[in-house]
């Protein structure tokens, strides 16, 4: 154990914090309130068009923390092996960690290993615990959300749950759908120095879906969600792929892509930040919140009346992250 | 997912912050470093004498915060439960989870959920991540050990380790030798308190047990850590085990014993400080730091003449936590 993490993981993921192998890493002080959260990710297959399960654990954490309006500083990743699993599939996927971590500004910390024996584990399961800085103004989240508020998309949605399905299912879709995995950060802080308290809640759309995030504030403030079909952005690969399986987009996970909701009249201003990043290019407005309807999502289908958008029920696609 | 975090985890584990099942918990602003430390616990059997899973993965995150001279306060915990795991399982881990928290007087702050398809994963997978504030003066860590450096273990020794291998291979020792696992946490900052400076190094000695701690820091000081076998505490039920075994205890792991370095002369005074602690009742002196001699670590057995003390090798014991 001690070889492995002295010749393959230190190596790659290096920092002065993380070589000293103690039991747990000195941090500098950190100005002001924290925030924290932890993934665990069990994705299957590792490797996957757009991404893998080492970039996807570093972006993952990563972005929980940007849309809970804080700046990513520090992450731990654990790591548990099932015995057999080549060193080469190790030494990607730490790459990719490492570059992952430089993307989303964050410094790998602390680690662990485990090593379970064959079939005690499929390959290889990562946990990354991230902490952040909580930026002044804090987001207030869902429960602050009002009537009229607009919704954003910050880019075209369901590209990491069907690249991941059609991977796993070896679907030989050309050309096959590409995750979304990236880091958040840099669009989280931007919207929030542009908008201020204008920035009423951001969720990065991951297991569910838009359709999952948009239940959720729903439940938390009592209102509707309206949204509008022909306006949400689905890339050609990701539609195709989605009507032969019969899935609904909406429904479909993404982790790099994230729900943002804003102040009556800032929806504008708002795309105009994303629209200038690279990540989120692809932004556009799909609806607001109202008083509550019959339903807590609505959906205007382009053809056709407004109709109810069910919250995604089950494991309809296991094992995406 | 969210029937079984509403149902099971949140009533268990409770508190504010976690109830709010944001993205990221916020926490307030911690006073000067922090120390952060993450832990995948894959012990099998999941329920031994003396612990379970969640205890024991509460008490290793709690530990590795305490040696290093912090004071643990939050926690992050990541479930990955193997489909089919029975509730009342999952139900007597968490109650487990919430009473060390308490017991070690950390917050779970932030929790995740994977389930993965029978046979993808045994049972049940515990990873906690723990958050803590270093405390001034900072423990200096082996790389400062000197000749003279008097060496302490807090309690017997080898009962984890044993206890999970009889548990695991059903082997019927009466009565079965039970696991130490239980926080360090008061124990370590009532010798930072006593000692201050005088207190050079401390760490709780898991997999490899005090051979490998041993072996670590004179590794790091370049130092040879002399000790006496008869000085070694090492209960009865383990001692008859580890010879019905042919296993060394000093080689077996501890989850709630510890090896503590202290300057010339301290010894009994951080003696006074773990006996008068229920937990740390059984610690002794069992050597010193001496000039580098023949082997890194070396040991007076009862009868005959200082043999050098093996570093453990390989996986002795797997899945031992």
């Amino acid at each position: 154990m001690r070889k492995l993490i002295g010749e393959r993981i230190i190596p790659t993921l290096g920092g002065d914090v993380l070589s000293s192998l103690s039991d747990a890493a000195p941090l500098p002080a950190i100005a002001g309130e924290l925030a924290m959260t932890t993934d665990s990710f069990v994705v299957s297959p590792l490797f996957f068009p757009g991404g893998d399960i080492g970039s996807l654990a570093v972006n993952g954490t990563v972005n929980d923390l940007a849309v809970s309006g804080a700046r990513p500083l520090y992450l731990t990743l654990s790591l548990i092996l099932e015995e057999g699993l080549p060193i080469s599939v190790l030494d990607r996927v730490l790459q990719s960690v490492a570059a992952a971590a430089v993307g989303g500004g964050v410094q790998v910390v602390a680690g662990d290993t485990k090593v379970v024996p064959r079939g005690a584990a499929d390959g290889l399961f990562i946990n990354t615990t991230g902490v952040g800085q909580l930026s002044k103004p804090i987001v207030a989240g869902p429960t602050a959300l009002g009537e009229g508020d607009e919704l954003i998309v910050s880019g075209p949605i369901g590209r990491h749950g069907m690249a991941v399905l059609c991977a796993r299912e070896q679907l030989a879709l050309e050309p096959p759908p590409t995750s979304d995995s990236a880091p958040l950060a840099t669009a989280a802080e931007a919207l929030r120095e542009r908008l201020g308290p204008r920035l009423r809640a951001m969720r990065d759309a991951t297991r569910g879906g838009v359709a999952a995030v948009l239940h959720e504030w729903a439940e938390a403030c009592g209102l509707t969600m309206s949204i509008r079909d022909h306006d949400v952005p689905v890339s050609a690969d990701v539609r195709g792929a989605c009507e032969l399986l019969g899935l609904d987009p909406l429904h479909v996970a993404n982790e790099g892509t994230m729900v943002v909701a804003v102040e009556p009249g800032s929806g504008q201003a708002a795309l105009e930040v994303l629209h200038a990043l690279p990540g989120t290019a692809g932004a556009t407005l799909i609806g607001q919140v109202t008083l509550r309807q019959l339903a807590p999502v609505t959906i205007q289908r382009t053809l056709g009346s407004e109709q109810p958008l069910d919250e995604p029920l089950g494991a309809m696609l296991p094992r995406i992250c």
